[in-house]
């Protein structure tokens, strides 16, 4: 059922940096003269903000040097090219939290799909100021935090989950439609490491009820966005999006049917691009390599 | 090739009312003691507004009374359910004007539909304030109008314009990516009687460029709506949208490459649902029967 | 959350009939004459086959005579035009049993669903000859049944089936990717009461793994279907279909990934309309009234 | 309007060769010495075929060599990995040639997307075995050649066409509702240099009347195909597919008219990708870098 998703001898680069010639040649070089094979390789230039993205897929089965002499390598060429890069391999597995409210759905779509090998990752978490999501956690057999939350308890509460998620290493954590707005300051200490789903088609019905908003406009689509969560509410680089036909005929009750079905599916791809080092953000925006 | 697209025997009646138990006995009724058969019908009650809407399409080449006694049954169920309601028959071809500017594209959609009979009308004539589609017209033998137009003399313009659509009796006025914004005066005049493609989807990027706006906010779908024309601008009863994925990969240019292909389709549509009485508008809002 | 999915005092009529006038006035006529509103109203007509087909909601609250006589009345006209009808009560919940295999998604789509109040039903039973989906029903309150089976046992083993299913009063049974090909016999005894989901887009790839043959064949786009079960494999009348883009970069596991997320989709709408009394077959197709 | 879709300075590489290390840096070694600079690439590698497939679009302006020195230095490398490769100069317009019949739409949709500037190519020449598209032709400014075809003259008429397409060097013949099928012998003369389109979503529905096939067998959704042309009827490497809902209300008119919409779209993209180098055809399927 669960088969390991990513074999162990594989590693991710993922690099943004200023356009310039040579850069695609240095990277390729610096692999394969360390025997690494390229699996995958994808790019992307702006032209307008002149900026070069790239995405390296590699097998180190056969490296003829290690990993540390590869790094030194790597890094040399990232100084070279002023390179934001990072690397991760396959092996060291990514810590997830999943926040998680009484709105169960998004919470069983990441976990049913965690367990049938989907998300390349281990969820370190379900948290929730809620009860109800407790037992569903246990049944998936992941460890449940109840964190209770007022508006004069806000600070507190949000100290405790910092602390748990650092505390287990977490890297990302997921919104599944937890409804509590985080701080500023909660949201500056994980810049691109929490992912939100909004259940419209952003830029179109921000803030709350946007179900009851398309209802009201009378659109003929209603949507839902992932996005990186940032200070300014609904305004964070969107992931992906989908959007499905409605009509008339469809009540309030009925878009908020439809629309579960927009939110599992994007904010489940956005937290597997996130776990798989496809997505990077710059200028408010994201590039995700597929 | 251009095969008669409604045979002439045939009606549709659209109407809408405050919600009652036996509106759809009477109208059934009516219907069948004059003789004539229902094809289609297809009705929608708003709950919240409590409002009833019904189109029913029917055959009357059995009638076994005739059109003027068919007609004075239906006004006075009209009557007593204090109905809005209109009848169209078949048999009496309806004609459009289309307003286009140089982006020829849903010009040419339209033309090449009509062409091959999937728009129930006659084009009775194209208006520009350029020169451009005249040629287009002429190919496909329709008339053409150059009303060129400056801010000095809009108003000019546009009494010719409503000359011109009055003069031929053009029920219905598309907009074809026609880029002068109507005044509203113009507008009164003509209501739900003008539809107007906007190249986003609606309610996000009202305005100008919205494709541009879409480029700077990174979405990863852009849009298209067709709508019809009230004063407020991009603000009247939606009647279709659609979007398509995009990516990082896109440029200005692409968005405009791909959204081009959306505004034909959604445009189409609703003219062809207008000119096939698909359409009812209440509250801001538009019923589409299909 | 799982908040009743009907009112009580709503019935819903579907009928098939030969096409002919005075339908419609005849049947609107019998509801109207009994005091029940109709809240919507749908029909069709083939014109090829001269069938007519409609589904008519009604409110029974302000009922002026009471069931027995309405059902009289509409047994009435049953007769005089030789109507196929069913009168199915909101109140009268009906039962489904859902036979599952180890492929889990579809169970756990279902059951999730169900718990968010999108099914009108109750889970009667989940059925399986594994298992491992036990703990699964056990999760969501739902009796499982495991009833293990060889080539040697298969008549007993659906027989064993029948019994549970006939047993509970289940109405609808439903296979969520249920690895098992149903005998003839136990096939024909649930005519249109067995829905499967099939993993293509049919007719295209029919029979054993159909997303190896899609990878194969290089389609650009996967999809699935779900219909009712008849005697020949595959072939039954199709309910709901979708479709996925894929590209060269998609392995057969990327394949199943996708498909998961439409076989998920279109089983769950076609047990939805099932249990709405929105699915009419004839001609080895279906009407799906929405 | 139509203004240049390519640059003149750019050019495009697309490799496909057995899969080893050391590719990707050799290339980008050879491009980064002669002064190129890589706009944009995309890679993809076959784990079952272990075969490497590479588009590389650089930018000559900066060369320090010259396009002979270049090319010259990728021969060497094309002969040291056993590549398949073709080097495209975006200065150098490609010809195609347009065969249409009296079913007009796809052939209207290639000329006005031409004209808008989507297609990188001169549109040398239509051809027909009817007379009706030389008005459509003549009205965008193509040649038009009027062929007309019977059983006994088919091998004359194919090889007027072949002279034809020859003798204005045309690199790719596009069938747009080309309603005859061409003789092995023609098609063996143009491999992978034929695009069709056909109206169903293959492999689903081969061969004739694919529209009329969807409605007997009750499909929910009809789609497109487009593809090379190889000897075996629909069975050439896919380039697109779509698909687009349907339902019981739908005639086979209807589908007919939801399909041309399907049909101008994917084989538009069809020959977009073609000419801009972007597809690569192995063990019949394709690779579409996008």
């Amino acid at each position: 059922m669960s088969a390991p998703v990513s074999p162990p001898l594989i590693a991710t680069l993922l690099v943004a940096c200023p356009d310039r010639k040579g850069i695609v040649a240095s990277l390729a070089q610096v692999l394969y003269g360390h025997g690494a094979n390229i699996l995958d390789a994808d790019q992307h230039t702006d032209p307008v903000a002149q900026l070069f993205f790239q995405r390296i897929r590699f097998d180190l089965s056969a490296l003829t040097t290690d990993r540390v002499l590869l790094e030194a390598a790597l890094r040399e060429v990232g100084e070279r090219f002023a390179m934001n890069w990072r690397l991760a391999y396959a092996s060291q597995v990514r810590k997830i939290a999943v926040l998680a409210s009484k709105l169960e759905h998004c919470l069983y779509d990441l976990l049913v799909r965690h367990r049938a090998g989907e998300l390349a990752c281990e969820i370190a978490m379900v948290v929730s100021n809620h009860a109800e999501p407790g037992p569903i956690a246990a049944h998936f057999g992941v460890p449940f935090h109840h964190l209770p939350v007022t508006a004069d308890t806000r600070a507190a509460q949000e100290a405790q989950l910092a602390a748990l998620v650092d505390g287990a290493g977490v890297e990302l954590i997921v919104l599944a439609r937890y409804m509590q707005i985080l701080s500023a300051d909660l949201v500056a200490r994980y810049p691109a490491r929490i992912i939100n789903i909004h259940h419209s088609f952003l830029p179109a019905f921000v803030g709350a009820n946007p179900y009851r908003q398309a209802y009201v406009r009378g659109v003929k689509l209603i949507g839902a966005t992932s996005h990186y969560v940032t200070a300014e509410l609904d305004q964070g680089p969107i992931i992906d999006q989908a959007t499905i036909d409605c009509s008339h005929r469809d009540s309030v009750d009925d878009l908020v049917r439809k629309g579960r079905e927009l939110e599992k599916r994007v904010l489940a791809s956005a937290v597997r691009w996130h776990l798989e080092d496809r997505i990077l953000v710059y200028a408010g925006k994201t590039v995700v390599f597929d």
